[in-house]
């Protein structure tokens, strides 16, 4: 399927179909990947912001004006997290953390930088820029470093809802919200450009009292996320995790078509039996 | 199907499929489309070439090196047809003319048309860049003009055939080839930084012997696409005059998946009869 065209229209677009369809329409053997070229060398800019409100509203304004090529949200408890790691001076009172590049060709990057770090201040944040690229990527470790980190609080279970970006704002406020109705930690880290978040509910897998709030907590993040109009899954899939919500989601119409297409290439139902649909 | 969620993997990617599926899947009855922000003012190049093989070569400098935004090819045969109608002092000479533009932001647009215009004098061309968008404008008019002006010359059959960017200068090649064999006028515009032509055979469709000529040359070139790897339609679609060759370009495997898929969502067959698929 496909091909090393850049543009092709012959036939069905089967290769996007594939993509993505977790093993439930057929194996992937073997893939070729096209290269790009490697972009400029990028300017970054940290932000440092009192409430996770105005870290998620400045991600609307950094979007509506331009498409920076990172940025990252990290909330108070990744933050804190981090910074028992790895002391790095992270600010143990933010709120949340914007972590945002442009990688457009020098010296607009930096010049987008400013404009970014600019829209931050106008929401209360304080900010740092560099056009240096190690001390960019010292500044992205900090992001890099969230997902161990909190590995060190407790047991992960690792949410991957998205929402469509003018509800990203609603979205962060009503995962802190869950947290607190549910008696659970849950630190959000977030491609917020993207308006996908990762929040990560610590528990304690061998307590069952914790197992089952981090589980009602999972469950109340997912059903938040399709209200707001958003997807169960960004990026990681469906699964068997979230096989229970995707008919939710998707309708009843799309999860017709989406049996009828699974039928039509695994008549004997053999291809990853329980995963996506049940 | 879809959604206004930047990321979202829930699912098959159902509208990927549909999109381009010509009306053999489904009907399409509305349509939303993401807008993206304005790109900034374009820097423009004409670069004018002695023979189409030198600026075809130039095409692969180019995209080795850099991404412009636009980079078309139109032939002596249509640089010939557009002077011919809007007499704006085009070389009459020119084997081919190549036109790019670089959207980079400022100034980052002039960096890269200069170097877009040294690739092509490495060549052996002359060249022309402004960073003018008015400027810039009136120069694009010469490619857009290609089609109105050779209207003027004859019935006209459009090719849409692409190939990987490698083999490109050896499709354009190809194409001349093919018009001295069969006896035909085939002026050739292309999208060449997507390696996406569009060969125009100009020919008397009131004559059979005239027509049957151009519909030599249409078969040859769209078999000289498959031979080096490339596809039978880049843009336009199969439709009903493609539909012969499309099983050379897939292969039997890729055709019977696809017939499956159809069958599944259209099993009375009542879905665009005839296209695509016999």
């Amino acid at each position: 399927l496909g091909g090393p065209r850049i543009k092709d229209v012959a036939g069905l677009s089967l290769s996007k179909l594939f993509v993505g369809s977790e093993g439930i329409l057929g194996v992937v053997t073997e893939a070729t990947l096209r290269l790009l070229p490697t972009p400029p060398p990028a300017s970054t800019v940290v932000a440092v912001f009192p409430t996770v409100k105005a870290a998620s509203e400045a991600v609307l304004d950094i979007t509506g004006r331009l498409r920076p090529s990172m940025l990252e949200l990290m909330d108070g408890v990744s933050v804190n997290a981090v910074e028992d790691m790895l002391r790095m001076g992270l600010d143990r009172e933010a709120g949340a953390l914007l972590l945002a590049r442009s990688d457009a060709p020098h010296p607009a990057a930096s010049a987008e930088a400013e404009l970014i770090a600019r829209l931050c201040r106008e929401r209360g944040a304080e900010t740092f820029a560099s056009d240096d690229p190690e001390e960019g990527e010292a500044l992205a470790g900090a992001r890099r470093a969230a997902l161990p980190a909190l590995e060190k609080l407790g047991d992960l279970l690792l949410e991957d809802v998205g929402v469509p970006l003018p509800q990203f704002p609603a979205l962060v406020a009503g995962i802190e919200g869950i947290a607190a109705e549910h008696g659970v930690t849950i630190a959000t880290v977030a491609h917020a450009g993207d308006g996908n978040t990762h929040p990560v509910i610590v528990h304690r897998a061998a307590d069952p009292e914790s197992a089952a709030r981090a589980a009602a907590a999972f469950g109340a993040i997912i059903e938040l996320a399709i209200s707001l109009g958003g997807t169960i899954t960004g990026e990681h899939g469906v699964g068997r995790l979230k096989q229970p919500w995707l008919a939710a989601q998707l309708g009843p119409d799309t999860v017709a078509l989406t049996r009828r297409i699974k039928e039509a290439l695994d008549p004997a139902g053999i291809l990853n039996p329980g995963a996506v649909l049940d």
